[in-house]
This record gives structure tokens, C-alpha cells and sequence, in this order.
């Protein structure tokens, strides 16, 4: 039986679909144990220079009532209109395999229900780490696992300014636009500066770790425009480095989860550290496997098309919803029952901070229970930075304000993982 | 209904397989989507200090021919009589997981048309990395990628080995006696310190990248008995470190496997460099997808059982033979036709060399090409070593017979990544 593919949009994630479909053609199907062809790629207006004329096809419609199609695969990004696309496919009872990670992030557990009605599948392996395999290694692979903590790099953007100021001891600014010009750097880039991206990202494997939608308006979220290569250099000398986490964790005791997403100093120590470049590294501790690490690129062409393939594999071997992907939805105040409130966390941090006099080097002593006073080159006499012991974000913003009102001043505040 | 579970063998993975399946039954019932229970634990004799005394067996036959029986978990090690219980229970319809890679190397094709005949599955996602999930992702997540490349460290007491020879400058011997110390190593440690065991696993992910059985008896397979602490120190000043790598490669011109197990030179660069102690790590780069690192536990009680319960979920999920995860038999005459006769494939090396006379240098510098020398602590004066260009195995040892004769001898010889 031939089993007919649709692709919505055709821009990097697109062509690489269909590339990468006509060069294992083979191989795919064989694996999929039945032929497969693309009968159709959407795109919103005529695009006479593209490849692939006989299946550019600008009506939708056209392709939700074809009976012959049954995956779509969605690669358009953006809620509207891949929301309305996709629920109407999983309506007319096509399979849907995206790289949306927007549209998982908000609409997940809405899509996931009207998948199961209808007896199809939304699959979405590419959405979070691009051609890492980790949303199918979670639900499967470690079935057999409470997952315990998630710590991810899960940006390729913002991981790769980092890896430039910390290499090439550049500001923020030097590196952002060393990003753009690789092409690594959207025009607007405040989605993955501002852990927008990785937000939604680990929204996503905690939804379906924990098996409730967790929506990103409801998880802390900082970003690294307002990191320093002097930061970067205390970070040196501590002993790790400074990365761009996104971590849900379930409290044994509550159950509930914190989640947020946040520079944090890394110690050389943990494989996170050595995540470099434009890659991803996600973490995962289960009870029973211990720590395990999945790496590779989290986006580009080739490697979220290989995804999105294995996604459709799969869509074309089920026979009905794979039942292990899913999660329940929340309401907001389901959401504060089980959020952990951040502000509320011990955490240790490191601070750099301006006096306004070496003597009161005694009274931050005092204060943060003698901390090992970090050093960097050229470092102004009245510049310090250590880390703290464990204070909750609310406490220690507390003590700033007052410290404040002495005249000494928070020049950067970073947790530590 | 409810589906019931006979455990072959009742040591560290065995009784790790009982414990995780009770501890977190719910959610792994409700990922196989039905009922689960152990009712047998095979045991060859009585052991009253045992728990589940209501389920010790010792008699195969009554498992073998119970229908309630519907998945069998064989956790005993070695061919027999693991092989005649495992082939016994697949002709009964009965699904097989399992952690035995020994099993696997040597009878995986058989194993796997017998459990295809009978509409069964053998599953064997522990065999490899321990608690890593590998096994799956390899033929299922990367399923739109032809593999390259697969390169790992598949063996958890050599690394420990090495990575106590790389930290503390410890002797193979030394290193060894701390590994047993610790309950790393086996009373007889051969199968891990030869490279044994790590030829089995790469012969199992060979042989489901590629389609072919890869039996271990046709694969180049070196240990670490050899290595020194003055290697370890010349790696160090080249920029890496040693690790036992087992490596399979698809050429892409003749479609031929090169496949082999040595220690090799890492560069520091390279993710594999930094994976130590008794962690595991597998680089496996698609065509499609690139790099992809999985990483973790090799080896234990609860991650090995971690990865034979999310096979006991795919057993009692699978109506029929999961058909991506199969390979082909391979007879002696095919096997070599399709792998590579590793003593032709062109290698850099790094050599260590006592010369008989300061003055045989410019000879060396000849012959290598001008290689840049290596340095260490306390270096003997006629002590020299370097990283040569390509040569075969064949030719270098060509070259290292005539020097032999002119009185330089070979102190140590490693092939590069």
C-alpha cells in the first residue's frame, strides 16, 4: 500500500524533508514497511524557483480533503496558521509529524487529545534538540524510569555567543553579531537571546516527563543579553563555565516540579560543560538509569529533517495513537498547584558586586558566611565576586536592596547549577 | 488482561529487573498498555537468602511450556544454556529480552528469524551501553539516516582503567587492582582488559546499522594489557588521551564495513575524550543527522535493568515482530567480502621508538615525513616519540621489522582516531 506525504512549508526544514526522503527513499520505506511518495508541499504563494513544481500546491484545503494523504508533515513555525492546519488534519484523520516546537509548547496537550480521538498520531521528535533523538528516548527508552531531572542546552544560538565570549573573550554584542553573520542568528533574535526558544523546549519534555502540560507564561524564564566577559572570566577561575540552562526537576518530597530556564555557571566537571559551538546537550536522570546525556546538532537543515522522518516512519507503522506520547492539560491554577514558585528555591549564586569602600569587604564576609573571593585580570580594587550560600531569589534580592542602600552596587548575579 | 513475566537468572541484573519492575510498576503497566506480573525467577539451584521465594523456579520446562508466560527476560550471561532456553521460548511464542551480548554477537541473526517465524520479539537494548538507550534510537529515532560511523567506548572497566592511568599516572596493574578493588572488574578480567566484550557490542550495533551479521571472530580486536604510563604522558603532550574505541565504518565507495577494536589516540577535542570512569559513550553520525552522542552507565544493576523493562514494555506492546530491528545472517565466505581487511587501511600512529644511537634520528625524520617529537617528564635520551602519517598496519610493520634490524626498537605503537 502507497501511503501519500504532505509537507506544509518549504523553507530550510522543508527542503531538507524532501531531500532527505529522496535520498533514503529505499531504506525509509523499508522501515516503514510500506511505499511512501510526497504528493504535495504547501506554500502560501508560487515559488517558480524551487524544485519540485508538480507538488507545490498553495490551497490547503486541497490537501486536508485529499483522502490519499496520510501524514502531513508541518514545518511552517509560528501557531497560525500550522494550529488551525494541523487540528483540521488530525480532524480528517491524517497523521501529523512537526518541528513546531511554538506550537507543541502552546497547543500541545489540546493536540495530543484530538490525535487520540481520532485514532492518528501528532509526533514531534524534531521540536526539541533538532536531530537529537530525546522526545522518543524519554517516553520510551526510559519507560521503565521515574525521570527524575532534565538539564538541557537546548538553544544552539545563544550556546554558541557563550562558547565565543568564553574563547574568544568576546562582549555579548561582538558575538551575537558573529552569530548573524555565520547565519546562526535569526534578524530578531529575541526568541533565543531571551531563552524564549529554550523555554518552550523544556516546557515540552517536562509535559511530557510529568505528564501535564506545562505552559511556558507560567516557567521563569531569564535570558543572556546582560552577560559580561568579566563574568565569564570569574566564572574561569571558579572552575566552569557559564551556560544557557533550561532544567525541570520533581521535588521526591512534593512532587512538584521547578522549572526554569537561565544562564548558570557550570562546573568543568559535568558533561554540560564541554557542550560547545552550535550544539545541544540535554541531560536526563532517571531513577533507575542515572544520568544520561544525548548530543548532537540542535538545528540546521539535514539533521531536524532526519527527525522529522523518523517521525513519519512512525506515523506510517502505527495503526493507532502511540499512547506512551502524551500528557493531560492544565488549567492555570492547576499549573501554581504543581510549579514550584522559584522565588521560593535555595540556590547558591555567584555575584559580582562595586563597593564603595574596601572596608566593607568585612561586612559581605559576614553576610555570605566567608566566601572564597573569585579573582580575574585587571580586576578594579572595588570590584568583588564570589559565590553565595544557599539563599532563595527572594531572600537574596532582600539582602541586595539592602546592601544597596550602603552604596554597594550589583554589577551581575548569576545561579549556579 | 494480564500479561506475565519469567526472569532467567536472578544476579545483579536479574533481581535489578524485579526490583525497578516493582518499584515503578504503575507507570510501566501503563506504558506497556496492560497488566504485568513476574511470575517466574529461574534459579539453577535453591537460594533460600533470596526475596520472591513464592516465584523461584528451578525447573525450565515448567516456564517453557506455561502459556501465561508471555515474556521471558534472560539475564543469565553466556551461550549455554542461555541459547537453548532463549531459542526454546521464542519456538514457544514466547518474547525474549535481554542483556546477553555475548548471546547476541554469536547468535543474534538465528535468534532473530526464529522470534520473525514465530511472530515474537527478541529485544536487547541492555547488551549495549547499559542503561544508554542505543539499541532503539540506532535503527528507530536515526531510522532516515544510512549510518557512516559508529564509535564508542562500550566498555566501562577499561575506561575506569584508563581514566586512573590518565588522572593518577597509575600502571595498567595498578589501575587493574583498583578497578577489582571496587567491584569493576571480573575475577578474570580477560573479556574487558582484550577487548572482548567491547567487539561484541560494536558487532551488534554493526550488524543493525549495516544489515549484516558481524561475527567477532572476522573483527581486529586489540586490549589495553600493553599500555604504559609514558604512552599515557606522549598522549597527554599531543593533545589527548587514550581510550579503548570500537569503531565500525561504512565506505562509502565500496560499501564495505571497517571494523575493529583498539586503543586509539583521542584527540581532546573529540566528545569521546572526555567520557571517564566507568561511563560509556557512543558517537554514531548519520548522513543526515550528523554527530549524535549517547552517554551514560554502561553497565550496573539498575541501568542495565532500566534498559530490560523498556524492552519488557515493547514485548508486551508488540502485536507482531518489530521488523527495523533485524539483520541478515553472514556466512564466513561473505563476511569477507564485506569487511575490510583493517592490516591494508591506512593509519596515522603514534610510535615510541629506543633508538640504539642519538644520530638514527635523521633516519626516523626520513622515513616519517619530519614528524614532530613528543616529550615527557624524565625522558630517556634515546626515547622518542611521534604521530606518523598514513601507512597500513601492513607497511608500518614493514618498516618496523627494518628498523628493528639497524637496533631501534619498538616501546610502543597506538593507532589515531
Amino acid at each position: 500500500m502507497m501511503k501519500k506525504i504532505a509537507i506544509l512549508g518549504c523553507g530550510t526544514v522543508g527542503s531538507g524533508v524532501a531531500e532527505v526522503f529522496y535520498k533514503n527513499r529505499t531504506s525509509i520505506e523499508q522501515k516503514a514497511g510500506c511505499q511512501l511518495d510526497i504528493k504535495y508541499i504547501y506554500v502560501r504563494r508560487p515559488h517558480p524557483e524551487l524544485p519540485w513544481q508538480d507538488k507545490l500546491c498553495t490551497d490547503f484545503d486541497t490537501i486536508a480533503n485529499d483522502p490519499e494523504v496520510h501524514i502531513v508533515v508541518e514545518v511552517m513555525g509560528g501557531i497560525e496558521p500550522a494550529y488551525r492546519f494541523v487540528k483540521t488534519c488530525l480532524q480528517n484523520k491524517k497523521s501529523i509529524a512537526t518541528a513546531n516546537k511554538e506550537l507543541i509548547a502552546c497547543k500541545g496537550a489540546e493536540l495530543l487529545a484530538i490525535a487520540k480521538q481520532n485514532h492518528v498520531n501528532i509526533l514531534f521528535e524534531a521540536s526539541v534538540g533538532g536531530g537529537i533523538p530525546i522526545i522518543r528516548p524519554l517516553h520510551q527508552c526510559l519507560g521503565a524510569n521515574e525521570i527524575d531531572d532534565i538539564q538541557g542546552i537546548l538553544n544552539g544560538t545563544t550556546n554558541f555567543i557563550l562558547t565565543k565570549m568564553i574563547r574568544n573573550g568576546m562582549s555579548f554584542q561582538q558575538a551575537l553579531d558573529k552569530a548573524s553573520e555565520l547565519g546562526y542568528a535569526e534578524a530578531d533574535p529575541s526568541a533565543d537571546v531571551d531563552g524564549i526558544d529554550a523555554c518552550r523546549k523544556i516546557c515540552i519534555l517536562a509535559s511530557l516527563a510529568y505528564g501535564k502540560h506545562i505552559y511556558p507564561e507560567y516557567v521563569h524564564c531569564e535570558g543572556i543579553t546582560h552577560l559580561t566577559p568579566q563574568d565569564v572570566e570569574y566564572a574561569k577561575d571558579w572552575g566552569g563555565v557559564i551556560k544557557l540552562i533550561a532544567k525541570a526537576t520533581r521535588c521526591p518530597q512534593t512532587r512538584k516540579i521547578s522549572i526554569e530556564v537561565a544562564p548558570m555557571l557550570v562546573a568543568d566537571e559535568s558533561q554540560l560543560s564541554t557542550v560547545d559551538d552550535v550544539f545541544n546537550g540535554i541531560l536526563v536522570t532517571g531513577d533507575a538509569t542515572g544520568d544520561v546525556l544525548f548530543y548532537g546538532k540542535g538545528a540546521g537543515k539535514l539533521p531536524t529533517a532526519s527527525s522529522v522522518i523518523s517521525d513519519v516512519i512512525d506515523c506510517a507503522k502505527s495503526a493507532d495513537t502511540i499512547d506512551t506520547l502524551y500528557w493531560e492539560d492544565c488549567t492555570a491554577q492547576e499549573s501554581a498547584s504543581i510549579i514550584e514558585n522559584w522565588e521560593l528555591l535555595p540556590v547558591q549564586s555567584y555575584l559580582r558586586l562595586q563597593l564603595a569602600d574596601r572596608c566593607q569587604l568585612e561586612k559581605i564576609r559576614e553576610i555570605f558566611s566567608l566566601p572564597v573571593l573569585l579573582a580575574r585580570k585587571n580586576q578594579p580594587e572595588n570590584e568583588i565576586a564570589f559565590v553565595t550560600p544557599y539563599f532563595s531569589p527572594e531572600q537574596l534580592n532582600g539582602i541586595l536592596e539592602n546592601l544597596k542602600k550602603e552604596g554597594i552596587s550589583l554589577l551581575g548575579k548569576i545561579r549556579l547549577l
